[in-house]
């Protein structure tokens, strides 16, 4: 199983893409096809979308093929020497995904060793469900549950702290709800401008922040990149 | 009909339900007791959430009793003089509510004119559907359709601005692709110190800071304290 895992497209001032797009590439190396999903834009087109996607990834000379012109999205997944997920919302992308069963399709795939890389969003789905996704669920599914390919939750976009003089749930407050609701799954805070890969049976963070472990039971800790995170697996 | 739809049960730096228990009072006049809602509660139990607002409820002379109580929460509801659904994760509450017949007991006797207080969560139930709530989707409930009170969603706690540096999507981006996606549908961004009250077929926000309106086709705009909002009706 191969998996690029990617907190956010984009930093804050900074071009779309800019900061994975050097681990993407050489994640994808001698890839020449990758299998777009684009069903997480929902103020946009799909096609906008993989335009903005393939402008990208051509550097790297990888063409980006989305599903969403395919007649049978799973049978493009099936056939896929990589695939992508695109950030946005995770509502809508979990809805459309679960109606053309790319859930299954790309659960498959990814234990088959076809390499999958996602972001924001698309990060999200690789979980056992959408269940740490910041978004709102502006869309209703049919379930929560998400591809899989990894036993954990991801939160994307990792924030440490609200808004001066703000008094809503911070992240830390809605991840130890999660982990007191679902108390057999770890949870992980992955900061914005963080990635984890999973190669070789190895799962390693990459980037320049430590990430936040939540679960049941355990007061919330970091762990930095170079750390052994075996205990996810 | 008679709503108090709270944004947030606290400002930041303040004791829990300072600002809004004057109105809540005001709101209540005459009441001996409510039927109180508390499953948004997650990582404290129902019984502590009952006494926290037992505490505040006690200075108008005003008796709380929880619904985990009763061997029939529905058949509570459908005796009470007065519902108040606490804040706190707004799956959890929906869940709850589903699986014990709440939506439809309220959605009854609010329609009677019995009174109902909701701050945060309480206030998201409110509306048809869960669809505008900020928080993290733990646990999923039945589906996302709520009492329904009244025809338009609210996003409480709203929120202007992201930190410093962070590239996460904003509330306006978030609330932007809620009215994408469901065209028929006002939202509004109800900032924290303010409610909403609909009182002899009126419908008021208290408070001193504006509220922001979003449906699909317009760009989003502020109302004002006084100002008529009618075409939420």
């Amino acid at each position: 199983m191969r998996l690029l895992l990617i907190s956010n497209s984009t930093n804050a001032g900074e071009a779309y893409l800019a900061y994975p797009m050097p681990r993407i590439g050489e994640f994808l190396r001698g890839v020449r096809e990758v299998a777009f999903v684009p069903y997480a834009a929902v103020t946009f087109s799909y096609a906008d979308y993989e335009r903005r996607v393939q402008a990208r990834f051509s550097e790297f000379g990888i063409r980006v093929r989305s599903v969403h012109r395919a007649a049978d999205p799973a049978a493009m997944i099936r056939r896929a020497e990589a695939i992508c997920v695109g950030g946005g919302n995770t509502f809508a992308l979990a809805k459309k995904m679960q109606e053309q069963g790319l859930m299954r399709a790309i659960r498959n795939r990814v234990k088959a060793g076809v390499p999958y890389v996602g972001w924001s969003a698309g990060s999200n789905v690789a979980c056992p469900a959408i269940s740490t996704t910041n978004d709102m669920p502006i869309v209703e599914p049919e379930s929560f549950r998400a591809v899989g390919a990894v036993k954990f939750q991801i939160n994307p976009h990792y924030l440490d702290a609200n808004p001066e003089g703000h008094a809503g749930e911070t992240r830390e407050v809605r991840l130890l709800e999660f982990v007191a609701a679902n108390p057999r799954r770890y949870a992980v805070g992955l900061r914005e401008g963080c990635m984890l890969r999973y190669e070789n049976g190895r799962l390693e963070l990459l980037g320049s922040r430590p990430m936040r472990i939540f679960k049941k039971g355990l007061t919330p800790y970091e762990v930095q990149p170079g750390d052994d995170l075996s205990f996810l697996l």
